[in-house]
């Protein structure tokens, strides 16, 4: 039996997780489940697999939290302080699924304490990459990713002989834009946008498969997750999405993990991790599959992934500043206040404008993240309609 | 620096391992090369890589070859039994590609002596795949497949949990009928069966992969290399032959191993296994492969998958009568003396007349293959033309 802490229990990632738990009750114990502000939602969960601690970032939500748990010896909590507290609890596994910035600080906590950490939060290793992975080798924590492209590298990248692997090659399925022309972009509205083809996701994220800054951020979290060099990591396009990604060694061998698109197979495997536990996941019909195809991603109409690529090499601080100018830039795009192709174009503006320091503590981050922000709004501001 | 023996130094396997020896000669130290009866070759070929002792099978090459061996410190010796007895030096590891019967005994020798075995007969494994097996486990022989299909299946097979496979898919490029028709297949030609699209090999391999009685064998092998039941092996056609299987796990993951088809690829992973080294091989290029695509084999095209699966099933001695069955129906059908359909008919028939019993000696699979190849021949005169 595994005791197991869920970061972010009533977003996507925490609801596949705890179907897998109710899959196989008896392999898990439930000891802290988090939601932001949902706390009817979390009240649920926590007495439906039978949870020590329900925690919600939000104060405001605390009453609704107290009120749903009422009559239950289910503890109960509210605030950042109280997440960052319920991440020191030892448990045999965390799954940092919260999503943004928010999920930060209970993510580094929990990888401070040890124990297994499956990794659903981008932003922990994209922007906190150095301190997170720091952490990790001091805790003896063991960084499983979650994301469907890193969690497969996880398993066929030979962490014995690092020195052997020549490649790693992340899949994008190319998003909802694959096959439009410069003109077509220019025009897409944010309904476009988010009509993923394969993965049913939420608007930001659909928005950087549609640019594949998606993809450019996935690029930086590999960089961190695996001991390769940064001209190590590519990236190809892949519309099927079954392939998920692929590790290639100096002998000429090329492995890969693929599967149905279905996110708990990723979270089974870091939760679980080093065993394979039964999922209720489609069993992948290749035969219906039918074709796999790959193509080289365009550099002309997804200028992201370059622009993610110099963060990558840059390090330090560049990745924050990425991320920054992107999720202002999107957010904007999504208000209908900047066109599409200005994503890249504000994100470019951005790290030509940002300076490159190395990541010491979290105040250098938070610090460049405000600073990226200010300027990416400024250009939406000019740019923007 | 790891000691080397090669059994079949002048087939395909064994030319492709002295490259990889040439390749990377600080890394390697190879103690015998035996060939049956190219003694000009195989002296060559000791000279250039300093093998200390050369063995030919035939015993009338053994003149040619004391002459091209003179004047160098290069042991040499000939006949059946020096040939057992060179399989019995100590080496880290053993090339075993002599082609068909003839590589049994070396084999076994060499697995019973332990190290790893880098296997590329089949006959060792479809044949005598109980004896093999069992004498692995006492002497503790690591048993590495060349077959690009079991090396691929090796490279992603956990072995540590292996309750935690649901399925082997061994790939099938499908061969040169894979799109004929019934009728067009009962027409074929010698000529024809050997011009398979993929892969350049020998005519009875090559008939074997028009037939898919090759895919057949390799299910059998299948079955001994790993522990899963033969439920659990299965085919899938796949004619670019870029990935080269699949292993499928109960958490909904599928792990393949891809490469260009180029044999240096596995037999560099089982000669340096665990370690990993740089081959001459091109670098896989997926973009310019650009599709792989999948479907499901024909059966009634096909009947060899659903003979050797029956083989397979039923265990014991009727791979052997499998195997010898097929042999000589190839065989006849290469001179023109049966149809293509019949030899899958030949097949049939002596299945159907063999009983199934147990392999414990050696003695059992040589009266099992006599007797096969007797009923075979004269299903052969009856239906011959």
């Amino acid at each position: 039996m595994r005791s197991v802490s869920i970061f972010g229990a009533t977003g996507s990632v925490g609801i596949s997780a705890l179907e897998l738990i109710a899959h196989e009750p008896d392999r898990w114990s439930v000891d802290v489940l988090t939601a932001n502000s949902s706390a009817g939602d979390l009240a649920a969960q926590a007495k439906a697999c039978g949870a020590r601690l329900a925690v919600v970032a939000d104060e405001g939500a605390y009453g609704d939290l107290q009120a749903a748990l009422a009559g239950t010896d289910i503890e109960c909590a509210a605030g950042t302080a109280a997440l960052e507290e319920a991440a020191r609890r030892p448990v045999d596994v965390t799954l940092a699924a919260i999503v943004g910035a928010a999920g930060l600080m209970p993510t580094l906590r929990a990888v401070e304490r040890g124990g297994i950490i499956a990794i659903a939060n981008k932003e922990a290793l994209v922007c906190a990459g150095p301190l997170v992975t720091a952490a990790a080798r001091d805790s003896g924590a063991k960084l499983l990713p979650v994301d469907s492209e890193h969690n497969a590298i996880f398993q066929v990248f030979d962490f014995e002989t690092p020195e052997s692997v020549s490649r790693i090659i992340l899949t994008a399925s190319g998003g909802p834009f694959r096959t439009k022309s410069l003109d077509e972009m220019r025009a897409m509205t944010p309904a476009q946008a988010v009509a993923h083809p394969v993965w049913s996701m939420g608007a930001k994220i659909s928005v950087d498969s549609a640019t594949l800054m998606n993809k450019g951020l996935e690029m930086i979290e590999a960089a961190r997750l695996f001991p390769v060099r940064a001209d190590q990591i590519d990236v190809i396009v892949h519309p099927q999405s079954i392939v998920h990604s692929f590790v290639e060694y100096v002998d000429g061998s090329v492995l890969a993990q693929l599967g149905s698109p279905d996110m708990k197979t990723p979270i089974a495997y870091a939760m679980a991790y080093p065993k394979r536990i039964k999922t209720p996941v489609a069993p992948l019909d290749l035969i219906a599959a039918a074709r796999l195809e790959f193509e080289e991603p365009d550099p002309v109409r997804f200028p992201a992934l370059r622009l993610a690529r110099e963060a990558m090499v840059a390090d330090g601080t560049a990745p924050v500043s990425l991320n920054a100018a992107n999720e202002v830039a999107v957010a904007a795009f999504l208000e209908d206040r900047l066109a599409f192709l200005d994503i890249a174009a504000a994100v470019d503006h951005v790290m030509a404008r940002m300076s490159t320091c190395a990541v010491a503590t979290l105040g250098d981050i938070f610090a460049c993240d405000a600073e990226a922000r200010r300027i990416a709004k400024d250009f939406v501001s000019a740019r923007g309609r």
